[in-house]
Order: structure tokens, then C-alpha cells, then sequence
């Protein structure tokens, strides 16, 4: 690699669609984190990338060189009192799923190592919802994050630049150049970073519909085949399940609002969506990891973890060695609240028939409570909760939903919120939660 | 295009392929030279318009907006002493052509604003090919370029970044992402070029073969099918041959050696190759221009003219006018001449079936009479001066041609040479030296 990188070749391989040797993948990663390539040619890179896809076997070794161009966490055999195994969501609106899931997993005795990310655009983030936690650190450096993870099974750690650096660097070009929406790339960038969290399995939540990045269900499917297939190819276990999210996950969206919905189902309660996902990854996690034979086994042994408390005590647990206030347990008022609250009722009477989880992450974002750009602050107090999903019959008035908002007026977002629930005259049946399955 | 360009939208457009509305494709070239696109966004265009190509509409309007980027230099009605007229090579080894034609056509009574550009790689230019000439300056400004245009029928000016700047920055970012060799964009390249020297006609010379920018001939005609459907677009009359080069062109290659080759022609004299393109693209040109009702005649006039000495009474007047020594005409020892010469002999006999075109022009650079980058300087003197062309029979040690190279040692370039001159048993005749014709 010292003896120099030849970027022009590189580029007219991928743009002539042949297939790159593996040194030259490993060279390209070592080239744009220490230099070798312009800017400007991994971009003309990226597009053909686009248009010329990489195959499984390219995008296994790009993801292997990404994964290693920084820190590698690793645990050694025997070190942590658990096999490790981590979920991974590809981003949804109301998807506070992480929040329960984590902490019932490590209760059923599995080590979970989960570095999480910011929100942006429509779509939340779980270290958002963890820092409306007051006092609640979720970016734990590398040493107290393994260290917890060996205590309690269960550590929260931030994407930093540590971790695969080379991610950070193409996903902000690609995020510039049109050409984020390819799977090859998106499935490198998913699997470099989590694979350097030091885990040996992951379940996949792969979103499709309106709210997801992902809209179109074959396209999902699409997705979950090739994280499957390259996490094979990296020696990982792994299972994908394609879950809906053409309307929001459960009926609270925004940070704080969730994190006390998340702690409803860490009680044996909460929405019925959100407890249902939880228990159907967390089955998947037990097995993958080896804890359980069976998916049946699995789910009996993690509702028993739910709805006995043992799930809620690990949480107070990690919010307690995270810095957290164990007390939101109790007492949810200790969370950030929105100074207003405003209802949104039913202009006609009907059934729900669809609620755009785009449109209502796009009014998070207005309200304040997710972001444009990376470095926008958020309101984690702001939010809505649905009083009712698709399927519902309403009557003309009744309640459909309570905005949490900011001292400023929230006409505008109320009036875009109504536009994205529509009522009409046939009960229509929502869509099942988890669509497929890919292991 | 100030309340902003979205590069991001126009990317996306033509990564899905979907044609670029004019206003985008003005507000892209406003952006590239005024600001408003970053360079990796450009790359990545490039590299989406190389996999998903411009159509000739496209073409046209980038083509326009590149033209208009910079001066643009215009003739009133009148303002000249007859019809203006161009020709554009798109580059060869030994191409010398320029310089007997345009002095030719000059004759006739066309009008020609030529705008010459340096050798790159194993391709000559005629601006390095004119500054062999001592005192010769082949970089009128635009004023002077003008005026001589007006009283003499023909100046030679250089491409300056005044001239479509916009494809100045396009080109030096084709190089480096591996994004040069697709049709729309160098017919862009060409033609905002050319058509803002102030021509309103112009005689394509397409180069097919080895030592052609395009080698395959099907790829030169299409080529050369763009060029004349976007000049026609442009309101341009416009015509094009397709030739031969396979071999180099003449049996001078090397910039002061082509520069007397030049002047044989122009005597009337000269390699039957050199004479027969010659007068093959003035016709052409003086039809082009309407000095002529067809071919025929037009031969008839240019053959006169080169005959009778009106060419080269021309040519003797420029290189006065720009400050040359017209001396040279009839003492070529006035050119720069190289300290040795190498007789390069047939090491058996039969008869010549190659020279490849390509690796001559090579061997030039490796004289240093050509440059692998823009910033090189050449040596005027160095070069090849064939005795025998394709399909000539030779004896074993007859000569071949002469190398004429500088103090150090050409051992290697002429065992390079060596190789690129093949003997076989068999007469091969050459190819016909106009492979096609587009109008």
C-alpha cells in the first residue's frame, strides 16, 4: 500500500464493472483514512459504486477494511460472563425498540455490547432517547464500556470516530453525492460499524414502508438477504427480520415520550406493537446467541424476563452505572416535559386508516425533537402520543393524539400531523408487524 | 441560478438517468466556474454521465453553456474578407496537417480563426508544432487574433483559460477520475472549444486506430455522428472525416521535423498521406464555407493553390505576421535541428505490415519531444523520419527511417522504435486513408 495506490485504475474497474482484487479494497480503505486517494475520485468511486453495484464477496472485504481501519473492540474467550449479541435497527420513527429490548436480553443472561447513533432527518436515534435520561452518559469510552458490559451484560457506547473511521468518511460523501441508497454500501457501513463493537452475533431489524429509509418491501427483503449473507462471510451469526413501519412504532414518538414508553413495556405493559417486537427479537437474540434451542423457548423465557421485572431491574441497574436518575422508573415526571400539550381529535367519524410515520417524523423534526443537519440539538421533551393506530374506530372528536410541544405555536405542525392521519369509511387492517424473516 | 444550484438533485437526476432540464445543465456550468458545486459533486456527475451518457439534446445545452463560460469570440457581419471555417483534428502521431491546410484554405479565400492546443501523452499539438518555428508566437490575444483574421484570412491563437473555462476544469477532473473516454463529453469538450474561436463552419478530422484517441473504428464514426448532429444543434455547418491512424501520418513525426514536412507539402511536394488529407479536408472546407458548390471543384481550387504557390505565399506571410523567421521556408536548417541522427534499418527483408502508430508516438515522449504532463516541456528538434510506410517492400538493412534525438543515448527508444515496425511476408496494403464521411 505504501508504494502508492493507483486511484484511476481503481476507478475504471468499478466503472467498467470488473470485480476489485481484495488488495485494492483494502488499499482504497487504507488510502481514505491516510491518504492516497482525492476526494473527488472517491466520489466519482461512490457513483460508480451506484450504478455498478459490488458484489457479496467485494463488499465483504470493504466492509472487513472499514471495519478495521480504527479501534476493533474485542472481548477475549472467556471474559465477559455471557455470549455477546447485539440488535440493529435500520432506523424508523417511534422505534424505541433498543431501549426495552437491551436491558431484557441481558436479563435472560446474553452480554450485549451496543454502540448506538444519533437521530436525523425523520428518523430518532437511541442515544437521544438515552440522554433525555437525566444525567444519563450513553457514550461510554472503550474501557468502561467493555467493563460494563462484563458486569451487567449490557453497556451503552457511542459511534465516535474510533470506530471505523472509514465509514464516517465515505457515508458523509456518499450523503452529498446521491449515493446513499445502494444496498452494498449501506450494508458496509451497517456491518463495518457494528462488527467493531466487539460483538459475535446481531439480529437485524430491518424497517420497510413509509417511515423507513427503505420504503419499498422488496427492496428491504433485498437488504436483509446481504446483511445476512456478508455477515456470514465474516464469520458473525446473524438473523434478519423485515418489520412495518409505514406508521410509527408504538404510540409515543420523541425521546423522552419513548423512554417512558419503553419503561411501560420493561413493566409487562406499554403498546401492544412495541412489546410484541421486543419479545420477537428477543427471541431471536437468545437463540443466536446460543442461549436457547428454539424461537418458542426463547420468547417464553424472555415474556418471563418481562413481565417477572427482571428486565425493569437491569435497566435501573445500567441507568444507575451509566450516570442515569434510577428514580424516571417511578416517576416519569423526572423526564424532560413539554410545556404544552395540545389534542389533535377526529374531524370525522371512521376508521383510521393510515398514519404516515414519514410525515410524523418529519413533525418531530419541526417541533424541535430530531435533526436536519448532524450537529442540530435536539428537544427531548417534545412529541406526540397516539390515542389510536390504524384499524381504530373513531368518532368525530374523539381524541386522536396529544402533541407535546415547545413554548412556540404548534399550529403548523398540528395541521401537518393532521394531513398524516387519515380517516375513512372501511376498517382497514394494519399491515403485520414483522413481514419476513432471513436467517 | 444565484437563489442556488441543488447538486444533489442534479446528481440524482442523472444517476437515475432522467434527462437534465436545460436551466439545471446552465446552472451546473454557472456553478462550476462561479462557484455553487463542490469538486467531488462534479466527479461524481462525471462518473454518472460516463455510465448513464447525455443525450444529443443534453449535449447541446452543456455544450452552449460551456461555450458561454468564457470570451467568446464573435465576427460582425462583414467584418471579414470572406466566410469563416475551421478544422478540428482529434489527434494524432505525425498530424502535421493544420499547418499546410489552414495556410491552404487561407489561399482559397476562406477566413480561419484556428485555436490550437499542446501535445498530451503520445498525441502532438500544433501550437508546439508552430513554436518550432523561430520567433514564431502562436498565442495572439484576442484583439491581434481578430485583426490578423481580418487582413490575412487566418491567425493562429492558443487555448487560454479565457476560452470555456468551464471545460478546462471538466477536462483536468475527466482525467483523474477515469471519466475522459465517453462521446458526449468530449464532443462538449470540442465543440465549446471551437465554437468560441468565432467559426461558423468546421471540418472534423476523426482519427480511428492505434494511435487515435478512439482506436475502434465503430466508436470514431459514432464520434464523429455526435459531433456533426450537436454542431448542427448549435447552428453550425459541419462536416467530418474519418481517417486513418493506425500508422503515423506522413513519415515526419516531431514537431520542427513535421514543420518541413509542412512546407514540402506546401511546395507542393510532400508525403502522398500528408498531400492527400490535405487538400481531401480543404475541399471539404471550402464547400463548407460556400466558396465552392461541390468536392470536385473544390479540389480543383485547393489543387491550384497549393500547386501555384498561393499556399505557401500564405504560410510565408503568417509566420511573418506572427513574428516568425519566413526564412525557414527556404533554408529548414533555420529550425531547430537535434544533435544526432540514428539510422533505424530492416533486419530482414519482406515487407512493412505495421507502424504502430501508437508506440511512435511514445517513443517521441520518450525523446522528449512530447509531454506526459501539461506542465512538460518538449524539445522541438527530436523525432522519427520514416523512409518506408505499411506496404513497402524492403531489403534486409535497408533503412527504415532516421531517429533525430538529443545528446543522450536513444539505444532505447530505437529498440522501442524497432518494435514498433513490423516485417512480414506478405504485401499488406494500408488502409484506405478516409475510412468515412458524416455530414
Amino acid at each position: 500500500m505504501a508504494v502508492g495506490f493507483d486511484a484511476r485504475r481503481f476507478l475504471r474497474d468499478r466503472r467498467d464493472n470488473r470485480r476489485h482484487a481484495p488488495e485494492d479494497l483494502r488499499a482504497f480503505v487504507h488510502a481514505l483514512v491516510h491518504g492516497g486517494i482525492e476526494t473527488y475520485q472517491v466520489t466519482a468511486w461512490l457513483m460508480a459504486a451506484y450504478l455498478n453495484p459490488l458484489d457479496d464477496e467485494e463488499t465483504f472485504v470493504l466492509t472487513d477494511a472499514m471495519m478495521r481501519s480504527g479501534t476493533v473492540i474485542e472481548f477475549a474467550p472467556g471474559e465477559l460472563p455471557g455470549p455477546t449479541v447485539d440488535k440493529h435497527s435500520t432506523g424508523g420513527v417511534g422505534d424505541k425498540i433498543s431501549l426495552p429490548l437491551a436491558h431484557l436480553v441481558a436479563a435472560c443472561g446474553a452480554c450485549v455490547p451496543m454502540i448506538s447513533g444519533r437521530g436525523l432527518g425523520h428518523t430518532g436515534g437511541t442515544l437521544d432517547k438515552l440522554e433525555s435520561i437525566p444525567g444519563f452518559d450513553p457514550r461510554l469510552p472503550v474501557a468502561a464500556f467493555k467493563a460494563q458490559t462484563k458486569r451487567l451484560g449490557l453497556a451503552f457506547g457511542a459511534q465516535t470516530k474510533e470506530l471505523a473511521p472509514a465509514d464516517g468518511t465515505l457515508y458523509a460523501l456518499r450523503d452529498v453525492t446521491a449515493t446513499v441508497e445502494t444496498i452494498p454500501l449501506i450494508v458496509a457501513s451497517i456491518l463495518s460499524k457494528k462488527y467493531a463493537s466487539g460483538t459475535a452475533a446481531v439480529v437485524f431489524d430491518v424497517k420497510t414502508g413509509r417511515g423507513a429509509f427503505m420504503r419499498e418491501l422488496a427492496q428491504s427483503k433485498a437488504l436483509a438477504e446481504r446483511l445476512i449473507a456478508v455477515s456470514r462471510r465474516m464469520d458473525r451469526q446473524a438473523v434478519a427480520l423485515v418489520t412495518d413501519m409505514d406508521q410509527p412504532l408504538g404510540r409515543a414518538v420523541g425521546n423522552a415520550l419513548e423512554v417512558v414508553e419503553s419503561i411501560e413495556v420493561l413493566q409487562g405493559g406499554g403498546p401492544p406493537d412495541v412489546r410484541e417486537l421486543t419479545l420477537a427479537l428477543a427471541a431471536e437474540m437468545l437463540v443466536l446467541a446460543g442461549l436457547e434451542r428454539d424461537v418458542a423457548a426463547a420468547r417464553s423465557r424472555a415474556t418471563r424476563a418481562l413481565d417477572g421485572g427482571d428486565a425493569l431491574g437491569k435497566f435501573r441497574a445500567v441507568v444507575e452505572a451509566q450516570g442515569g436518575d434510577p428514580r424516571v422508573v417511578d416517576d416519569p415526571t423526572r423526564l424532560p416535559r413539554a410545556p404544552r400539550t395540545v389534542p389533535m381529535k377526529a374531524a370525522r367519524p371512521g376508521f383510521v386508516t393510515k398514519i404516515d410515520a414519514y410525515a410524523v417524523g418529519e413533525a418531530i423534526v419541526a417541533l424541535g425533537g430530531g435533526r436536519r443537519r448532524a450537529e442540530d440539538t435536539v428537544d427531548p421533551a417534545v412529541g406526540i402520543v397516539f390515542e389510536r393506530k390504524v384499524g381504530d374506530r373513531v368518532a368525530e372528536g374523539d381524541l386522536l393524539g396529544v402533541l407535546h410541544s415547545g413554548p412556540a405555536d404548534p399550529l403548523d405542525v398540528a395541521k401537518a400531523l393532521a394531513g398524516a392521519i387519515e380517516i375513512g369509511d372501511r376498517e382497514t387492517a394494519a399491515v403485520p408487524l414483522v413481514r419476513d424473516r432471513f436467517d
